[in-house]
């Protein structure tokens, strides 16, 4: 019930402020045995790290990770385990205007409405800094989900920027690692760069959608009827900052089908069910088939603009205001590593649940089913 | 952590199969001295009822809710209450097809891979009837919302079936219980009857767009960081059968927009602050801002066709299956009300949620702010 | 965060008042794959039923429990399992003195105080009559451990009734089923009659100290800090009404003995490590040890007393109030089969949880250790 | 469902072991507003501090809190507040002893049958050292309550060493701080000075009976039927190491106690309700009467002493141990301000709870009523 974790079994609590002393994730029920080391998830930080380059935002910030628990000679414990990422860059600047001004599109003005107290400093708790204690506990359930269920693989990367979609049959996830924008088509990456070089001068932002894949799931993880596995997967990424929609498979457009068309056949193939096409995504009845599952989630433009916008004070009054400072034009691009982390924990979560509901039973096809 | 519970405080446990004795819903939480009736509770179950239309399933279902427990001189007592809907038509008939083969597009795979085990009558759990125990449960959430939270109007209505919209221009919602659609333009509804009909016919069926709205929620619902409003609402829209994607405000399309455009403008109004759009969908940061909150989720087309589908037995047999019997051939005109129903229990949560947490407490704007 | 759920993975929510159409227990999370009939669970519940002999309430109840939900060609499928039972004698009779007045020692007045509406019909939710769902409940988690915890051996039994304790040194488990109080010591139990009569008599009431063992239960159940085996059993029980203590292994004697007094001696014997005493009560540091789990829990007198008590009116003023009807006079009696249950549902509750976080992992003693 | 956190709305999640850099709590759902300072929270801690006489362990930790997140300009935000304790006092030296064998009574072989690895430092996880962060948390619970329920005063103090108990008839709370045992009773704590002072001597160690009671509740706290105040109350205290037995009110002595006896009367006083005793301890179906709470619990004596005792090694073989090192000869002492804790947590979650569900509604007593 705590409003700050995610997960049944295996349990993330994030904590802590953009411009606070530190920020971490509170990680309970990783299986014990696991080898983590503060290399592996600082991998995923850096990944997400800001500062990287022209297209994200410049504040400087190692997000160095510690784990302060839970571990004891290289492994997991079964405790928590506590990982925290202190703030180095925490400009001191005067934040005159965003004190008594609410930003639009921002949580400035609900956080307030709700509270009474809001940190403004940086968005407080509402800042997508939050997102880096996601991807250091996404790196414990990816360690996790190495040893557990070898062989799943996890893939994120963007496919639209604005108006501008990649094209699928260009997509070669070889090239993710190679573009800032983690996508899998170099030729929409080049366009991206333009438009976005194009959109900084002019000090506005854009949004963008990013699809997560994971590989090599096995079929029957999933809990209905609340507990599907497309709903908290669904849940996962809502929940991270500035996303206004999910999909998973064909998504809004099997609206569109028929069920004809939208029907995955079934074969028999060497090592089980196989299937003509993925519009399910992966998942039947909220629980997965042992396709690939696919989601992707939209992500709204950067509410820090330069452009000058009508709002209010606290006091109610009216007046306009200017965002200025380190903003990232598209912040869908870091939102990547953080749908991957997210993905990575909810693969985990159901795995565990599955073991402990089902345990090594579950229904077998072929001449033995 | 029930898999068949949904809520934190306002808790939702449904039960029962399509073709067991009987399903329901086991409702805790529920703030005491609330005046419900069995006949508030069926006039919602009678909306979602099916054989009402030539667009809906056939099967004849009174759906008829009896109240168990929790209830004492006809106020809740906040004690759990028992919703009970018995099963009647439970054709006898022989499911000799579907007890061997697996319906391509529906949970029969999934469930026999994860449990080895499933009541294979009607799709047993993943069965749209569990719906019906969503239905009942989302009356006694509206009941309470009316007494706690005054003013509070949802509104679900179909918005798009196949590739054919609905022109908001010519929304009007008294147009809603009009036709069988469900659909607020009456124009749009006529073209949907003759693209209907014609499915039929062809033994087809169709996707669709469900958009699911609340008016008068106050400014501060919603939990950050894991249980924001719209998290809850997606998940909660997520969990319905067939649904593949869900929307908050502009959804996918604010992916299209520039900061600029996307930016919400805020100015003071007489009775609080308003704002110039809602692209946000009157929810920024998790949390409610006052503006109305707008949902949309996709439903894939139903996966019970009469067009020959490829498919396996669970002996991993290739062989052929139609589906035959009582279908929807849009099921997503029977999700209108599953979606208000979900609606209303997101809110209620939140309400109670905010009230345990907050409790009077949150920031005023306005000269004394 | 149901209020009415007991739980973690096997999650038993119950529902009913005592004069109401019917309680019952909505079981989520049972493994699928479980063979169970209406049979098995009635033969707990007619070891808990009312009026089978003079020492118990004379109120006639088959209290006949329903499998509504969960359950295909008899075996759980893995879907929520809805146990129903009717109640049959709700003897109209006058309630009138209880609907103002408080009966001392009862619930109704905090039930008053807290929801401001108070079902006083036999107590409502607070009567014991809701004892009858979770031992329908624990029936099913007997099942499920027979098939996953095979050699697992639960036993209830009354060790002490008002000051007169049970001898240890007279023990023979087969004389439980074989007296009226469940109480393995013969020569008590006759006297009990005796002292029992003389109560009755006068219209009074008298506590009792119920003992639920649990033998065959394997090291490494138990989920620290918050989830313990011993603070698991310990909410379970103090749960049950009119409850007022419990003590795991020596309890309060603890307090009066020197480390070298309580500590249990280990030596290594063939199946494992054996215990030279075992004043933990199978369980260190919240985990099982493999011996034999010992609780015990004192039982308040029944407050239903034919004795002239003072009181006060929903008014406030102040009256005297005599409790006629039919009372248990030592409810403690009835208590015995309700702490098996729940000892029942914890030690399944927790090796699904051992099952889900750890798996087939745990360290192993012994040469290859 | 975190096996690491307490609580339903007030949720503490406690993590670190004895010897890792740091171990904390990370507070979720206080409310936003509370004026809560680092220095408040180490007066509760400083209470609990080892090494501050001859009757506690040597170990020398300085305990400082430092508040990581979740307060701005010194009130709480309603986000997570993470409190981090550095441990110091790690004494290098050679852990060879407990590297291989199990202490008896300790839950070193419990923990390595369960998880398969243990951190042996110190007892890793389930050293008394944890609870460290529960006094932490609690302090922030206490702040909370203050601003939220003023009045409540609650005071724990240790009312038994061994076989010899302090006497009620000298009870005076003023005397709980004059001495090391924080004893009411003035002359028990010089006798248990002594007893103490022989143990030490003979390297033994003995248990205890702490009482914890919160005077100043208001009557209608608790959420039935289990989430009963009681039932909380019992499960916070049995969580606390060493734990063994938990009593409410009368305890186990309400066995012994007739229907006649046990019923604490009803009059009508000025202020509302009033009883003639309080066998109950202030609680009656899982909820506050209004009276003052009263629970007990027993802590056995430390299980690390001098004697030679007979155990393990993790390969099996028999051997001995004898536990040198610094420990406290009755580790109830340094319970009592975490039984302190423990109440004020459960007390603040359960007015959060009730907030939650019946907002400001509830039943008068009175004329009105």
């Amino acid at each position: 019930m705590s409003m700050n974790t995610f997960g049944h079994l295996f349990r993330v609590t994030t904590w802590g402020e953009s411009h606070g002393p530190a920020l971490g994730a509170t990680v309970d029920g990783c299986p014990p045995g696991i080898e983590i080391t503060e290399e592996m998830l600082q991998h995923w930080l850096d990944k997400r790290k800001p500062g990287q380059n022209k297209y994200t935002t410049q504040r400087r910030e190692p997000d160095a990770v510690r784990i302060l628990s839970g571990m004891f000679e290289g492994k997991t414990t079964g405790t928590p385990i506590q990982l925290m990422i202190e703030n180095t860059d925490q400009r001191s600047k005067d934040y005159g205007d965003i004190v008594e001004k609410f930003r639009p599109g921002h949580a400035d003005i609900t956080y307030w409405q709700k509270y009474g107290i809001r940190d403004y400093r940086g968005g407080g708790r509402s800042s997508a800094r939050e997102t880096a204690a996601r991807v250091a506990a996404g790196g414990v359930a990816r360690a996790a989900l190495a040893a557990l269920m070898p062989g799943v693989e996890i893939a994120g990367y963007m496919v639209q920027m604005g108006a501008r979609k990649a094209e699928p049959s260009r997509y070669d996830l070889a090239q993710i690692e190679q573009n800032p924008f983690w996508c899998p088509d170099a030729e929409t990456a080049e366009a991206w760069a333009a438009d976005l070089d194009a959109l900084r001068k002019s000090g506005d932002s854009v949004g963008a959608v990013v699809e997560v894949t994971a590989r090599g799931v096995p079929a029957g993880l999933g809990a209905p009827i609340y507990g599907k596995l497309d709903t908290d997967i669904t849940a996962a990424m809502m929940s991270i900052n500035a996303v206004k929609a999910v999909e998973i498979g064909d998504g809004m457009a099997a609206a569109c089908l028929t069920g004809t068309e939208n029907a995955d056949e079934i074969r028999m193939g060497p090592n089980g069910p196989e299937y003509s096409s993925n519009h399910a995504g992966g998942i039947l009845g909220g629980i997965s088939t042992g396709q690939e599952i696919i989601t992707r989630f939209a992500v709204k433009p950067t509410s820090s603009i330069l452009t000058t916008r009508k709002t209010i004070t606290k006091s109610g009054e009216d007046t306009e205001i200017i965002t200025k400072g380190r903003h990232d034009p598209c912040v869908g691009i870091r939102a990547v590593p953080v749908g991957e982390a997210m993905m990575a924990c909810v693969l985990l979560d159901h795995l565990l649940l599955h073991r402990g509901q089902i345990g090594e039973a579950g229904g077998r096809i072929g001449p033995q089913g």
